[in-house]
Parts: C-alpha cells; sequence; structure tokens
C-alpha cells in the first residue's frame, strides 16, 4: 500500500484556499498512484479555528468541503482532519474529527478523545471527546486514525487523561497507526514529539504515519516536521520543518524498517527559522507586504529588523530611527549601519520637536513637579506613533521588538515601545536574543558589534541603563524562566540557589505587569510558555504581592 | 438547624484579605447562634485564580487557609470553596471543591462535577470533574453539597453534559442542597438563575441554600443575589445584588416555605448598578482611588463620567477636554456642562499645536499624499497620550469610553481613543447607552440633553459623523447582537429581515477588527458575550472575507 502524506499550511476560515491546496496535493498523489493521503487535524477550516466552531455556518463550510474531497475519492482514500456534528443529544455539539473517504462517500469518521485544554489548547471548549474506539479497514489493512494528542498518554508519571486510546484500538491489531497532528512549535517540543512517537510504536510494535501542519496562525507557529517511524522505533522519513512537503511511503518498506532519517534539531536554528516564518506567513495570511520598525541602534530591533528582511524582503521593510536628546551618538551610528548592511529603507526623524510641543502644553499642569516615567513614556508614545503614522499612510504593519525579559517584567511603555501588529521578540529572552544575534552573525557581521556588545538602555533620560530599573539579564532570565516556563513559586527558586530579594521582586514586577501584557501584541510563540492566551492570570490578581 | 450565608467579595491571591473577612464572617455567625455558615466557590483564593493554580504554591497558601479555618470550626460547621489536590495520579492535578469542616477538622471534601468551559470559563483547564457522588450527615441533617455549575443540567433539550448530579445524590435523600457559586453577571442572566434553582427544588423537593460572590474580578462581575428557595418553588430569601450580605436561616421555616422575597430585576438598573461596581472594585483591587477620562461632548464619555462619579467620587474623577480645529463649539460647551453638573476637576487643552509638530515632522514623507485615517489617527492618539501623561504624572487610571457598537467594527483608533485601564462601556451597545443615559437623567439633567440628541461623530475631520462609515446603530446594534451574542451567521441573520449587504459588511467589519480588540482594554462584562476571554476568535481568521 502506498499512503501519502501532506505537510500543508492552512488559513483559519479560508476553506477556498485549504480545499484548493488539497486538491493539488490530491492530484499528485494519484499522479504518484498513492492509496490514501492523508492530511493533518482541522484542516478543512484551519487550527485552531477558536470560537468560529461556534457559529453552526462555519461548521456548514467546513462540511461542504468535505462534501467536494468526497467527489475526488474515487481513485484514492483521503483522511482529512474536520470538526463533525455529535449526533446525541448530550455533551458538547462537535467532535474534533478525522473523515475517511473513499468511493465518492464517507466511510469511517474517528473522533479525538483526548482533548487537550492546557496553555494555548482550547479543545475541551468546543469538543465531547471520543469514548468509542473502532477502526477503519481499507484494501486488506486496518488502520488506527489517531488525532494529534490522542498519541500522548502512554500512561507516564502524572497522566491527565485517564484513557489511553491507542490501548483500545489494539483490540482490533491495527497494521498501522495514522495521526493527524496540528502540533504547535517550541524549541524543545520537536525531540519531545519524535519520542512520543517512537514510544508508540515501539509499544505497539506497528508503523506510525504522523502528518502535522505547517505555517503560523498569528502567534502559534506549526512546524511541520511530519514523521513515519517504523517498528524498530527508527524514523523510516522526517520531512523538513517550516515547509510544505508531500510524500509517498510503501507501507511494507516502512515496517521492514533499519533506516533512520531523523534529523537534527538545534535549538537557536530552529528558533531562527520559526519566527522568519512566522513574520511572513502573519503578513501572508492578512495580505499584506511591508512592514515597519524603529531602530533604536540596540540589539532587540536589529534582530527583529534581520529576520524581517529574511522573511518579507529587503524592499518590503521601512526603519525608522527617531533619536531624542538623550540618544548616544551611537544609537543612530549603529542602527544605520545596519540598515545599510541590509539594504533597506531607513528614515531619521528626530523627536526633540513634538517631545517640546508636549512640554509645552503640559507645562500648565506639571509645573512644579519632577521629571519621572511620565516625560519617559512621552518620548516612547511619539516613537510609537510616528511608527504607526507610517503604517497607516503607508500600509504597513509596525513590528514590535520587546523582548520577553522585558515584557515579563513591564520593561516597556503601553502605547510606546509596546505597539505593533506582532511581536517578534517577545517570547525570546534577552539571553536568547544575543545567542540568535551570534547566530545571524555567524558568516558575516550583519549586526553592528557595538549593537551587541553595548549595555542594554532605553535611553529615555542622561545615563540610563536597563541594569538602573533590573537585575542583570544572566540572572534575571533563569528566574522568569522558572516562573514563568516551569510554574515554580518563589520559594522553590530560591531553593535552586537563586537570592531571595531578587526572586520575589522578579516574581513581583510579572504579576504587577499583567496589566500591560493585556493590551500587548500577539506573540509568535517559540517556547513552552509565551505570553497570549497560553498564559492566563489575572490583572487584578493580589498573589506574591 | 440555623444556615448562614456569606454573600463575600474575594480578592484573587490575596489570602491574608479572603481569611481576615471569613473570620469577621464566622465570630458574627457564632454570635448568631448559627450552626453552618457557607461560603462562595473558591473563596479561599477568589474565583477565577486562572492560572495560578498551576502553582503548587498557590494551592499551598490556598491549603493554609483551609487550616486556620479549621481551628474556628468547633462551635459551628464551616463550609468553603477551595481548590483541592486530586489524589489520584490520573486526570488533572485539582479539583474544584467544597471543604466540610467541623470540630478542628476536614470532616468531608465535595469536588464539582460540571465544568463550565466555555465563554469566560475554563475550569476543564484546571480541574478533574467529580465522578463519585456521596453527601454529608451534620447534626442529623443529610446535607448535597453542589458547586455552581452542578445545579445547572437538569436535562435540558440540549445539555452539555452527560451527568445530573443531583439525580446521583438523591440516592442518599439528603434534607437540603447548598450550593457554592461564583456566577457572574449578565443582564440575562439573573433571572435564568433563579429558574434553574427554582427548577432544582421543584425536582427534587427539598429546599436550596445558594451562596454567590460579589465583586468584579476586572473585567467579570459578580453579582451576589443569593438566594434561599423553598421546596414549594418560592425565594425564602433573595439577598441584594451588588453588595455584601450576611443572613441566617431557619431550615425548618425554609422548609415550610410559603414566602417569596424575589426581587425585581430590571435591565438598565442592573447594568447601572453593574458598572458603577466594575469601576469601584477594579480601583479598590489595585489599591488606587483616581481616575482620568476625556470628554468629547459625546454621550459615551459623558455616561462614562457619571458612572466614575458614581464609583470612585466626584473628587477623585479628572476630565480632560482636548479639542481640535475639528471640534465643534458644542463639543467643549457639553463636555463643561457635564463637569459642572458633576462637579469634577477639568481641565481644556487644544491640541492643534502637538498636531502641527506631528504635521512638520513628517511633512518630508507624506508631502504630495491626500490625508486619510492617518491624520485622524494622529489626533486619538494625542488625546491618548496627554490622558496616559496625566494618569503617569498624578497615578490615575485612563477610563477607556468606547462602546460595544464601535469595539465590534473597530471604529475606533489603537493606541489612541482605545486606550484605557479599563473599558467601562464596551460591553454596552450604543443604543443601550442612550438607553443608560435616560436612566442617569431620570431624575434631574445630569447629561446635557444636547450630548444625547446630537448625532455621534468622532470629529476628526470636517463635519464628519459616524454615520458616513457605519450603518445607523439602530440598525447595527440588532445584526451586531445576532452575530455577537448569539453567532448566528450571515445567512441566518439576513433570513430574519435584515438587509443582506449589511449583515455581510457588518460581520466583516467585526472579523476584521480582531486585531484592534486584541490590544484594547479590559472590559467591564455585563453582556452574555462580552470582548475579552470570554470570546476567542483568531486574528488571522478569513472566515466570511
Amino acid at each position: 500500500m502506498q499512503i501519502t502524506l501532506a505537510q500543508l499550511n492552512y488559513h483559519i476560515g479560508n476553506f477556498e484556499g485549504n480545499l484548493a491546496q488539497m486538491k493539488t496535493a490530491i492530484e499528485k498523489a494519484k499522479a504518484d498512484g498513492s492509496d490514501l493521503i492523508c492530511f493533518s487535524e482541522l484542516s478543512t477550516c484551519g487550527y485552531p479555528p477558536r470560537d468560529f466552531l461556534e457559529f453552526r455556518d462555519f461548521i456548514h463550510q467546513s462540511m461542504a468541503v468535505i462534501t467536494e474531497l468526497c467527489s475526488l475519492s474515487y481513485d484514492l482514500a483521503i483522511v482529512v482532519g474536520a470538526p463533525s456534528v455529535n449526533p446525541e443529544v448530550e455533551g458538547k455539539d462537535l467532535y474534533n474529527s478525522a473523515f475517511f473517504l473513499f468511493d465518492g462517500k464517507v466511510q469511517y469518521i474517528a473522533n479525538k478523545a483526548l482533548l487537550p485544554n492546557y496553555d494555548i489548547f482550547d479543545e475541551y471548549r468546543y469538543f465531547e471527546p471520543n469514548k468509542d474506539f473502532t477502526i477503519v479497514e481499507y484494501k486488506g489493512k486496518k488502520i488506527a486514525i489517531t488525532i494529534c494528542e490522542d498519541i500522548w498518554n502512554l500512561g507516564n508519571e502524572n497522566p491527565m487523561y485517564k484513557i489511553v486510546p491507542m490501548d483500545e484500538m489494539m483490540r482490533y491489531n491495527p497494521d498501522f497507526i495514522l495521526n493527524l497532528s496540528a502540533s504547535p512549535f517550541s524549541y524543545d517540543h520537536a525531540n519531545e514529539r519524535n519520542e512520543v512517537i517512537r514510544a508508540n510504536v515501539l509499544k505497539y510494535k506497528i508503523p506510525m504515519f504522523y502528518v502535522n501542519s505547517f505555517g503560523s496562525q498569528t502567534d502559534i507557529i506549526f512546524d511541520g516536521g511530519s514523521v513515519v517511524m517504523s517498528p524498530d522505533g527508527l524514523a523510516f522519513d522526517e520531512m523538513p520543518f517550516f515547509e510544505s512537503c508531500q510524500r509517498n511511503y510503501d507501507l511494507e518498506e516502512v515496517i521492514r524498517g533499519g533506516i533512520n532519517k531523523e534529523q537534527e534539531k538545534q535549538k537557536i536554528p530552529l528558533i531562527h527559522s520559526a519566527l522568519v516564518l512566522g513574520i511572513k506567513d502573519y503578513f501572508a495570511k492578512l495580505n499584506l507586504k511591508s512592514a515597519i520598525l524603529g531602530l533604536s541602534g540596540g540589539i532587540d530591533s536589529a534582530l527583529t529588523c534581520v529576520l524581517a528582511v529574511k522573511a518579507l524582503g529587503k524592499d518590503n521593510i521601512t526603519a525608522l530611527l527617531m533619536p531624542s536628546q538623550y540618544s548616544s551618538e551611537g544609537s543612530v551610528v549603529d542602527a544605520k549601519a545596519l540598515a545599510i548592511n541590509l539594504g533597506i529603507k531607513y528614515e531619521i526623524i528626530a523627536i526633540e520637536s513634538v517631545y517640546k510641543s508636549y512640554a509645552d502644553i503640559l507645562q500648565p499642569y506639571f509645573a512644579g513637579l519632577a521629571p519621572n516615567v511620565t516625560e519617559e513614556n512621552i518620548q516612547a508614545r511619539i516613537r510609537g506613533m510616528l511608527l504607526m503614522a507610517f503604517s497607516n499612510k503607508f500600509g504597513s504593519i509596525l513590528l514590535n521588538t520587546t523582548n520577553k525579559s522585558e515584557m515579563a517584567v513591564g520593561y516597556g511603555t503601553m502605547y510606546g515601545d509596546l505597539c505593533g501588529g506582532l511581536a517578534v521578540l517577545a517570547d525570546v529572552y534577552k539571553t536568547q536574543v544575543y545567542e540568535l544575534a551570534h547566530y545571524v552573525n555567524r558568516n558575516e557581521m550583519i549586526i553592528p558589534q557595538n549593537s551587541i556588545t553595548k549595555p542594554p538602555s532605553a535611553e529615555l533620560r542622561p545615563g540610563q541603563k536597563d541594569s538602573d530599573s533590573l537585575p542583570d539579564y544572566s540572572i534575571l532570565d533563569p528566574i522568569l524562566y522558572q516562573y514563568i516556563e516551569q510554574r515554580k513559586g518563589p520559594n522553590e527558586i530560591i531553593e535552586q540557589g537563586h537570592d531571595p530579594a531578587i526572586v520575589l521582586r522578579s516574581c513581583r514586577m510579572v504579576n504587577r505587569a499583567e496589566f500591560k501584557r493585556y493590551q500587548s501584541p500577539p506573540v509568535l510563540r517559540i517556547s513552552s510558555k509565551s505570553f497570549g492566551l497560553g498564559r492566563r492570570l489575572p490583572i487584578e490578581g493580589k498573589y506574591l504581592d
């Protein structure tokens, strides 16, 4: 049996576009003499469709795609992910399903049993979990169809679920496992995923065909890397990351095994590729081309700019350099050097005159009061406004350049440097920003050395340094990681050997900055715990305060 | 048996404050000779604690409150809502529980079975659903302890759940039902709630003691209105809405019934009270006192200002009037009249000089391009920046004055009039804003007549009216309600008799404005579907577009 996996990039709610892609893939599979083509989870409508699933009309449109695909299923079987209506009155209205199409008809529907409902996932919001396990027979082979999370409970130490779907399906002695996934990238997830697939094939002694989607959905980046794993636990094939791919596999060869095509996975290059794809796809799916950003001469905006150029091309990037009286001479020099290295358009607009006009009209009210964060914020906001004016006038999207360390502790100005349509680095800790900058510069000096080596500064008052307000990033970042990614309380973090006062101060800063993050742009997610819908915390909470 | 219900206002993560309140209530109940005091759902830690529940440290702090309460349980039983650790390895780590404390010990733990996971609710993200139903005996009475949603599945037409918890508990012949709730306000929910309680007592023929919390948690407003319902289906008592209350009830008298203290529930006065509480509690829980807002002379900012004065007192409100060259003479006059009526501080700051300074530095780049939304946005953003400057300088919070109709279709400027710490009216449709204004003016003319009667305008270009860009609100609002609250697709809305072109255009505007709402302030929730965490939609979705 010839099995085709199609690793595609779906667009939420773009039924026409998603169908067109699948049609092309089906034609190619037919031309290649395939018996079965498998697409990924919820591929008719894109993943995650979120509350669009509550619209009956949306489900109808997805079902219309299934009907179309049925008409193409005469020569090969098509397995496609889509929501299906729960026929029972009791329980949620929908299942997260895989439709098995052949001979012009829906032959079988497999429903997802394990519904992730943590981090960015909300599947129990919409779907009823499957409790009834069967398999489908096709051309003499028995197929266990699973959907994403279904293969992730193997009875580990503290399982979230009470059911092991493949244990249930093994009663029917399936010949192989199909898994339709929409599994998002995080830098530690790709290896973990292969370990889970390996544990499954070794436990059940049958091969698995695992097909993931790729492409970003605003903040969430799907990385592809679809895998065919032989029963010997070796990766018969692993598709590339972050790109489209369609390949055919001979079932007997896969069962035979002995081939290992697992790719090496290096954290920093993967993060780099993920961010580039995240930017590129955001613009593509919004049907926009050009970006604007502010270049401060610092490392965060420099790295953002490099990634944007790789994603959108140098002709589509405009940078504004907006010095004030507090900007160091080096800032403009470094920013200019980067713009020239990258060959992008840039403009230098000094902000003093606008700042002075604000100062003048505020003078009657602020007279006699010492300058404080108010005046610093005005500068940051003037820059935000100029960037937004360019964005509005030229139809380009403003890229936000805040890093995760700053976003965590609230070191940024709302409606100022926190503006933007997409926050490119806000899931990348400052210490990782340096690693990425070195990676970018690995062959040639793209980011000026001075942007990398000078002490970080917001340059909003004379001689200001980040270290005036924050612990050194080498101390802060590991604490933030424990608090944010690992959800350790202050005492647990202190027990690891960190300074108690710094730990408590850092955790409190994170909690107190919740109101800023609430209004921040969507953040490209590259870690296991990014800011945004995957991390839900109260603004008014008093925990640790 | 004497039963005390305590309707209190909890603060998320403020274990000390929550415990102190409960201690006071317990002392009073003891002095009154009560046998049992019942607090509401998750009252140790506040509801909804969200991802704080993922911190082991947070659960420990909640358990420390339980231990403290145990030491007070020698003379009366205490029933209190708190998370409890799931002792099983399999399943989620926590239960949403009610602890029954007596004689210095935890005598019994009831776990919630029906976990709401829709709209603003995410309980399945954290909690394992209970499957094992028992009751507790105390002083010769059998008590069925239920938590909020547990009483909401009575086998209705399309139930979300497969279990009816009270059906299970009736096997033990309980004498009465206790229900610990954290049930949020929406203007159509208070009556619905009583109908559900009534259906329960009529079905099971035993009384229910239903205790809700009150107070807001940023966007979500809990309204209290705790109810004691006799087996005859009459409300033996109904506590006031939006305030603290503690009362004792004699079980025998409640069983006897025949008393009806159900309060009349009028939509507009309830919304009015909810919004005032929402503002008041937001400031109280953040330990802040003063607010600032912009007064345009229009009805939205006028109503917001009135509500803020009621919540915080006139001495804590400052208004900025920020006319531009496009402001009508009447705007400043109307805004001033309101400020004077309310007795609040106000300042008039013309924005032309700042606008000119922006125009000057942008001139080299925008020369030859026609003025468009860019220039309108600059005006709105200058106002936002001035308000934020006052907010920063004087430590006051900016109140956002956008209404739900505008927020829905994206009729507002990001980082401009969409700024603010809290959006007071963004769940109130424009047509409801008028109703509220009339309610405010029912006894005396507080909001100037002209603010109510003049055609709505953003006044960002000469002669601009909302109706240039939007359908009339009387046409738009019902369409928005069908699309947002009722999740009807365009065809379903058109079938109701609305104009097809307007319906499609309106729904598309809502979808396309998702990126603006993503960065908008938290919205005081008064409807069944408010913008914010209760409505989750993709930014890049292409549905209907």
